[in-house]
């Protein structure tokens, strides 16, 4: 795609044949050809993207949208550096337009999102030429975690705030996916459900020991020492967080259950009945899985078991680039047979795999009401840009999952010759 | 190892410090050199295995078991060549040596089969060369299964006799892992509650189409047109199933909701709801999952789910070598990621494993069972080599899961974009 066509005057006339269409409606109707180069730029990446049924308007008033569809959003171009700059690197210049208010969306941006993503999709599916290099670019290369870079790129997301994040988490301050029986759940009850979910896969039992890698606002611990009687060890690396958490459970009495280490997960020794981290895996990178695995069945006995939580996908393609650059450094949702990568070398016997992605989506969703209910707040703590950009962050990864574009995965799994394991799930419903 | 130490007069004492052990319980008290050669190269063999707690004895008497263990079955060996079999190609030659009578097991199969699981999975723990070595022993590289080879190592194994297999599979002659939601349900009833589990895994829905890849000798296919109302078309290529399954089928007024093809799973065309596979990837050969998977994902629409039903392992190992040349040729259970390779390549979305590995041991304990009870009448349709045969398979199976060496995965998928899946998995139980 030649960028130079952006350098031609945007509002000069290049076509004879097709005048500009600019009424969306009139554009929906019949195929045509917009009138300005920019204009057929735009047309010629909606193309690359699946076709989505969203209408463009330039900074020109010109109207670009497929051909047939009825658009679901609005999104306003500011000017040609802006479009340049979406030419050059779609995948982060995109969100980073959005961010800064270059680019406008009028309309739902969770249905935005869901038509860019389903478009994606579409485009894929024709395994093309252009498919692949868009594969390539809806794909990024994450920063290593070492230990030192897993340091650096927590802190980044983590330590925003604990302010912040309670602004819009709810009570429990858990921030991975909840887990909602009936569609009446709240988000409170649902973290406790998911919580609930996690404990009876696990089957723990009072005086048991767990250790916990990622322990993030350190509630799952409380829980489980609350309710299942067991002892607790748990790791993180992201300050703000570890101090809130030691906070709580001594205002709760349960500092005696529960000891939160200033660690890394490499560094997890000693010897534990279960093994739990629920959305750290993003964070480890797949190239640490075989490690994490090591790690985790070093630490387990004859009756020892364990659950991972995480978000995933359903091939090996990482995160969306902009997510990763300006949210999530480092992260890397995982395929199945990525995560397989723990397991396998080790000998740890997988017995169960709960996808629950439609449970994210709600998550999201009440996520995002939240920070809408208290967007006001969010401003002042920070900037009109820092709303837009979580904005985009809450309703793109809402849409990520309503599409199928990231799965949510649940994966319990045993030392290989431990025969405890029960005949059903019924227990857990 | 050195093959020639076989090779000495067997009888004639090698060692001057330690005398032979005969008695059984002395051996398990101290460690002892054997006094002849081969004793020692029955010993090293025993080392090489992990040292299980079972018992050799020699054609001379000589009595050889691991120290410190009390052995749960006696091994006879009766002559030397079968040693210098075993010890050239322990994988193959034990099980042919136990189903020709020149091995005599006493104690419980069962035991014995565990021991030898357990044994082998502490020596490859220890990672060492012998135990690369080993691990190479107890795989197998199957035979391949292009379109003609699958034909003949289907034939070898599911076309031995209908009669023969209507002795010991029970009432629903379903040849794969039964579902036993308690200790006192029986084989029959744990057979229907599997098919039940499978079909409320897939919801299917009165008017729905099915295709079944591998059907065995139908019953599924009967289950789901009887109690789920559903059209089924189903594939299979061992002929004298399908002769059977077509008789079932007209004899209970089902032929006109049932198809029986015979036919090999790579030629599935058309349009179904949900796509069905109990029991059939095991034959199928990784090196064809990524066809399988295109055939799976071709023929489902919008709403398309499907489950796989295998027997897998934990790491890629493939089955015991003895198993693959004499019970199943060309059979190979995978391991997850091994699966995965179905399912990734064609973004279909896995929903939900659940790992049922000790009811496949309950299976096979009710399978050797009703053998036992019928053991005359097989007896009288083969010969005694036969029954061993059957036994030692039947037997060693049950241990397998027991162990943990293999597993049952149930894998239940869909298409990505099918947002019609359930909340949770209460429906199931």
């Amino acid at each position: 795609m030649s960028v130079n066509a952006l350098e031609e005057n945007p509002t000069s006339s290049q076509t004879g044949a097709a005048g500009a269409v600019h009424a969306a409606g009139a554009a929906a109707a019949s195929p045509v050809t917009p009138a300005s180069a920019a204009g057929r730029t735009v047309a010629r990446l909606l193309g690359m993207f699946g076709a989505p049924a969203v209408e463009f308007v330039l900074w020109n008033g010109e109207r670009i949208s497929p051909p047939g569809s009825t658009p679901v959003a609005t999104v306003r171009i500011k000017d040609a550096s802006t479009l340049l700059g979406i030419m050059r690197d779609p995948g982060v210049r995109f969100g980073d337009a959005y961010s800064d208010g270059s680019i406008q969306i009028e309309g739902d941006l969770v249905r935005f999102m869901e038509e860019v993503y389903r478009g994606s999709a579409r485009a894929q599916q024709r395994k093309s030429l252009i498919s692949n290099l868009l594969g390539r670019l809806l794909q990024s290369a994450p920063r290593r975690n070492t230990l030192g870079g897993s340091r650096d790129n927590i802190h980044h997301h983590y330590d925003i705030g604990n302010d912040f994040y309670s602004l819009w988490l709810g009570r429990t301050m858990a921030y991975t996916c909840a887990y909602y029986p009936t569609p009446a759940t709240t988000l409170d009850e649902a973290q406790d459900a998911k919580m609930h979910h996690v404990c009876r896969k696990m089957r723990l039992r009072p005086g048991e020991t767990v250790v916990e890698a990622g322990f993030g606002w350190g509630r799952l611990a409380v829980h489980m020492a609350k309710y299942y009687g067991v002892k607790v060890r748990a790791f993180n690396i992201a300050k703000e967080q570890i101090a809130f958490a030691r906070e709580y459970a001594r205002a709760h009495g349960l500092d005696r259950q529960i000891e939160y280490v200033e660690d890394d997960y490499r560094n997890i020794k000693g010897n534990y009945d279960a093994f739990v981290s629920v959305g750290m895996l993003e964070h480890v990178g797949v190239e640490n899985y075989r490690e994490l695995g090591r790690v985790a069945r070093g630490v387990l006995g004859g009756n020892g078991r364990g659950l991972i939580h995480s978000i995933g996908r359903n091939y090996p393609a990482g995160l969306h680039p902009w997510i990763e650059r300006r949210i999530f450094p480092g992260a890397e949702p995982p395929s199945l047979a990525q995560m397989m990568e723990i397991f396998e070398p080790v000998n740890l016997s997988v017995l169960d795999v709960e996808n629950l992605r439609l449970h994210y989506a709600r998550t999201l969703r009440d996520w995002f009401n939240l920070f809408e209910q208290n967007v006001e707040k969010v401003r002042s703590m920070f900037d009109e840009k820092f709303v837009r950009m979580w904005r985009l962050y809450l309703a793109g990864s809402e849409a990520a999952f309503t599409t199928g574009t990231l799965q949510l995965f649940q994966v319990l799994f045993a030392t290989a010759d431990n025969n405890d394991i029960p005949a059903t799930r019924a227990h857990l419903y």
